[in-house]
């Protein structure tokens, strides 16, 4: 007889999202799943110390948020009148409003009081299943309010137990004091700033957002290539409304994800078919916030085994909300995706673009025993209520 | 000193919906708000038995959803693959699922099984803030299934607290049995069902779908007319995917509302705007769900100020979300609607439409005490977050 620490049965099944493993049970040891199959089987063999009841619940693993903007200081609930009167994304950053105004918020707002938003931010997502994020900086554009942001969503995630893999988005747009010298920004970021985040240990990946009115192709791949040269892994803002490059960039430089691609072209699906390594970050209710009937060609990404993940973005100017569940929804509903594709982009598909793929995202033996109890009938129901 | 049973404090504000009244608490007598105002007046005025801290949050008046389907044995989240696959709404019920797979299955489904499923969405509802709605049958379109139906609204109202219009949708399809003889179906509902329902008081107004593989507008007309005969008051699906004249006819017979409206002509904008009586019913969430672009134009409606309000639809085939908090940010995002018009449309606008306006809707003296405390910093704010 094995000795285990929990025996958790009566599931109407667990999806494992892992080839040859199933049943309606599973065994837990030392925070790891030690076995997954039928009760019967299960009990005959394992004596634990706990039990959790099911009752026909669907189990399936914890789901990973691979894209979000947590550490903002406050909504931007006013911007969303102004897109109700037609201003684009562009065209409200142009104003001085959109991620100027989170920056401004931001810089201001102490330390203390922002680590309260994040670990609010971090609850709403663990509310809806959330076990492991991505968490990005890139509302502070200075030295001093980037690490502010790092260190905060380090403390938010010690406080709620969110695992998070922080990401350094200094180069989410040019800093509003270097708007007439772009390049001296860039200089700032690759000179002091990625070496002093690096040096603190304060993140494991370098982002940075490459589109018209943020960063051009080549100050994207300065600061990519200098991220590199440090260790960091890499993640791209690219293709959300213009095709500038981006993608191949990413494909060269081995990112772990290029994120948005509305504006995708059949030779940047061809570049990351290619690669089967970078993943392609798909944010479907991007599109819906931003009032934009186009989405990325996700049914053709797949079509082309091309490595994916689905994930909210949240954030408080382009899609406010932090419920992965209402993201697969929406891959639902816009890009015509199964619930299994749904749910692999929540879960497997974004913690291998983490490199977590190892622990997180599937529910069989020697992963992480992170798990949500979905009360619907069965896969199918998975994306299918919403709100 | 007057005295109160409850005094309800600290709100960050109390929108009322009604002109000249505000502050940021409110009394209680008798489950009647007896005043609202500033904390500090109240306090001079009343003694109160008990009291409540809003910790400042905006209080709202209880939503009512004007437009559900809460009556149905099961989901159909396969369909939902379908539509994936590009099937609509009528291939969809042309071959046999749609409204007739939930039609067998009500009419299989024992009447407390049935009951249990409409406490369950009830409660979905309630979680969201939804404090009365109208409830429609439409699922059974049998004479036991319709009364099976109808009977089980009332009995989870009563198990619930929910406050339920209930209203006959027997006219939802031509039942299965009857599809090469409408006109029989017809005089069914005419004849037999409407008869009954009235007879046993189940309802308070009945419904009809007037669309292309649904009722034509004669037979509409026909039904309509009886059940106004009848004493019923009258709501209308029309003109959602086709314009069949189902507008004009729902103000020539002082409907309550007609719901739907995304095929809504300048013609039949124009019949609503000199009605002033019949609502708009908005259902912003549906064209989402069904994957359309079309949209009722709601903000011709509004800037013709003919009375709307703003209603989930909830049922299991084009639009399975039982929020009003979700339907308001639909509003916002696809109809282009400030947050003040969207609040209007799930509370006063909803009550108006049921006849409900004088004691639902609205948070001043001599209303119900049902209200909604939002954890928002202001009215901006709501319907910004989704999900």
């Amino acid at each position: 007889m094995k000795h285990g620490d929990l025996l958790v049965f009566g599931a109407s099944s667990v999806v494992t999202q892992v080839d040859g493993v199933a049943g309606d049970s599973l065994v837990v040891v030392d925070g790891k799943i030690a076995a997954v199959g039928q009760e019967r089987d299960l009990r005959a063999q394992w004596s634990v110390k706990k039990e959790q009841d099911l009752s026909g619940k669907l189990l399936v693993p914890g789901f990973v948020d691979a894209h979000t903007h947590p550490v903002f200081a406050q909504g931007r609930a006013e911007e969303f009148d102004w897109r109700a009167q037609g201003m684009d994304y562009l065209e409200i950053a142009k104003k001085g409003g959109g991620i100027y105004s989170s920056v401004r918020a931001v810089r201001e707002c102490e330390e203390s009081a922002l680590l309260e938003k994040v670990i609010l931010h971090f609850e709403w997502m663990q509310e809806k299943g959330t076990v492991a994020c991505e968490a990005k900086s890139g509302y502070g554009l200075s030295l001093d309010a980037e690490l502010k942001s790092l260190r905060v969503i380090a403390q938010a995630s010690a406080k709620t137990g969110m695992e998070v893999a922080p990401t350094f988005l200094g180069a989410h747009m040019i800093a509003e004091e270097f708007r007439d010298r772009p390049e001296a920004y860039v200089d700032l970021l690759c000179e002091e700033m990625l070496p002093a985040v690096v040096e603190e240990g304060l993140a494991v990946a370098a982002d940075v957002f490459i589109e018209e009115g943020a960063f051009s192709l080549a100050q994207g791949r300065r600061y990519l290539e200098c991220a590199k040269d440090l260790g960091l892994a890499l993640r791209i803002h690219a293709d959300q409304f213009n095709e500038l490059g981006g993608v191949q960039l990413a494909v060269e430089l081995g990112a772990q994800s290029v994120d948005h691609l509305e504006a995708l072209s059949d030779a940047g699906l061809e570049a990351l078919a290619m690669s089967r390594k970078t993943h392609a970050g798909l944010l479907p209710a991007v599109p819906h916030f931003l009032r934009q009937s186009m989405n990325a060609p996700a049914r053709k990404l797949l079509d082309a085994e091309v490595p994916y993940f689905i994930a909210t973005d949240f954030n408080p100017g382009s899609c406010y909300t932090a419920s992965l569940p209402e993201a697969a929804h929406f891959a639902r509903v816009r890009m015509n995706l199964t619930a299994a594709e749904a749910l692999w982009g929540v879960t497997a598909g974004a913690a291998d673009s983490l490199g977590l793929g190892g622990r997180l995202g599937r529910l069989a033996p020697g992963f992480d025993a992170k798990w949500v109890a979905l009360d619907i009938p069965d896969l199918h129901y998975f994306g299918y209520r919403f709100g």
